[in-house]
């Protein structure tokens, strides 16, 4: 165990043990924490690890509570990561003020803007950062990653999977926030963080992305959206990724369900299996 | 639906619906809320029903969110049902001071004494009260009832549940409160809800039920107690249910298990199992 790495709490688990973790961030400059769930299988070697960055006011917290995820990580003998959603308490004036703004709403970039861009850079502490250090820390396989997320990160998931597709062997989502550069939330949130330049905001954008990769060959991709979702028309757009990806994004929709934990518990187990088939271990 | 039911939330879930409701309780005299999870087969007809009693601090969410129960739920067929913990807002002087006492800390008592008597009837409300307004105002077969619980409400199912043997056909619990009437949480709650003749104490407490129905037939019984629980020494004594319960009785022990829902999410499978094969649907 890196001697950087602090146990906050830690609880058996469907045969592992789920903990709670805090370190010093080089990427983010002061302490941030996540949860990891070691499956059984790690007395025996290392495993494969699927990231989950959540949505906007989670912490490193919810998904290990509400996602009912470790039951599916057990069988298929998959770790799991969730980091916290942002940097908290860095002293910047006003960063609770907002729930779409700071504390817990990094939307999973790194800022250029004064007076985030010192300590909101979650788009290097969740792409480096956090994975060396579970790597180094834990019986976790850093070659064979895959990145999930919900709404915001969601978001994420995406952007960060295909900024760095050579890291990750899948990516999936729940209802992501799709297009924010031309949405409110990540309007908002990109005007702050990055500027008023919007071509820099098309990096951190889903639907910008897969545009600008059309001829890539691209990581397998799985998006669950609910049809209830209130924020579906003004936030996610996720009709807008219809047709996009070349084939390897598959988009499903399932009526009636909405945006939170409940649909994402309903749904995780099929991709947890997603992502178990192309990390090999089915 | 009953015009006494207000529907607080619902969601889409594993096929089915989970909600929450509030409704004028007759035996708290005041609002009471549950939540409900119906599973998709209530479309086509009435369901068995497995009730769970939340422990100290939850509220009726709790379980709902952090125990996992809705996927086996949805695969077996069975209705859930979870309760608040107690009353709430009663007016009761001093009613949210202690956390163990009064709102979330009602210990499933009819509580005899003053200032509680009129609105702290858990007892009634669980045993009868409830399950009459969910068999009339839901898709649910009110004749194939099982109830199971943690901690506070591990104590709550298996006292309700021996005291009214014919209207459960299993009973299960997490790390229950096993002699209430000998350990600090549960005499601190008796002797104000139930005053001071211990006498009164021995009909909630699940040692003395067992010892004075040595003779008789009873429904089945899955206990899981964890070995980590830090509670197990002082609160529960889950030990001195070994060798009661004449065979209808089973206790498990889980080696590194905590009282946490980390651990009742670990279970909950074995125990809706549990209760389905007994509720006939397996």
């Amino acid at each position: 165990m890196t001697a950087n790495l602090k146990i906050l709490e830690e609880h058996a688990c469907f045969g592992g043990r789920v903990a709670r973790y805090e370190h010093a961030s080089e990427s983010c400059h002061g302490p941030m924490r996540f949860s990891i769930y070691l499956p059984p299988q790690t007395v025996t070697g290392r495993v494969p690890v699927v990231y989950f960055l959540a949505g906007l006011t989670c912490t490193e917290e919810t998904f290990m509570i509400k996602a009912g995820a470790q039951r599916y990580a057990a069988e298929w003998g998959l770790a799991l990561v969730a980091p916290d959603t942002s940097p908290r308490r860095t002293g910047i004036p006003d960063e609770t003020r907002d729930w779409d703004l700071g504390s817990g709403a990094s939307f999973y970039v790194d800022a250029t803007e004064e007076p985030w861009s010192r300590h909101y850079r979650m788009h290097q502490y969740v792409a480096e950062e956090l994975p060396a250090l579970v790597a180094a820390s834990f019986p976790v396989d850093g070659n064979c990653q895959a990145l999930c997320g919900h709404s915001m990160g969601g978001h994420g998931a995406l952007t960060i999977g295909l900024r760095h597709g050579h890291r990750y062997r899948s990516l999936s989502a729940f209802a992501p926030v799709c297009a924010p550069s031309r949405t409110p939330w990540g309007q908002k949130a990109f005007g702050v963080y990055l500027g008023s330049d919007e071509a820099r905001w098309r990096d951190y954008d889903t639907v910008a992305l897969l545009k600008a990769r059309e001829s890539q060959a691209l990581a397998p991709m799985l998006v669950d959206q609910g049809g209830g979702d209130p924020y579906l028309e003004r936030e996610l757009k996720t009709q807008w990724l219809e047709g996009l990806g070349g084939g390897a994004l598959t988009l499903r929709w399932h009526e009636g369900y909405d945006h939170s934990y409940f649909f994402i518990a309903s749904f995780i187990g099929d991709h947890m299996a997603f992502h178990a088939r192309h990390l090999g271990v089915t």
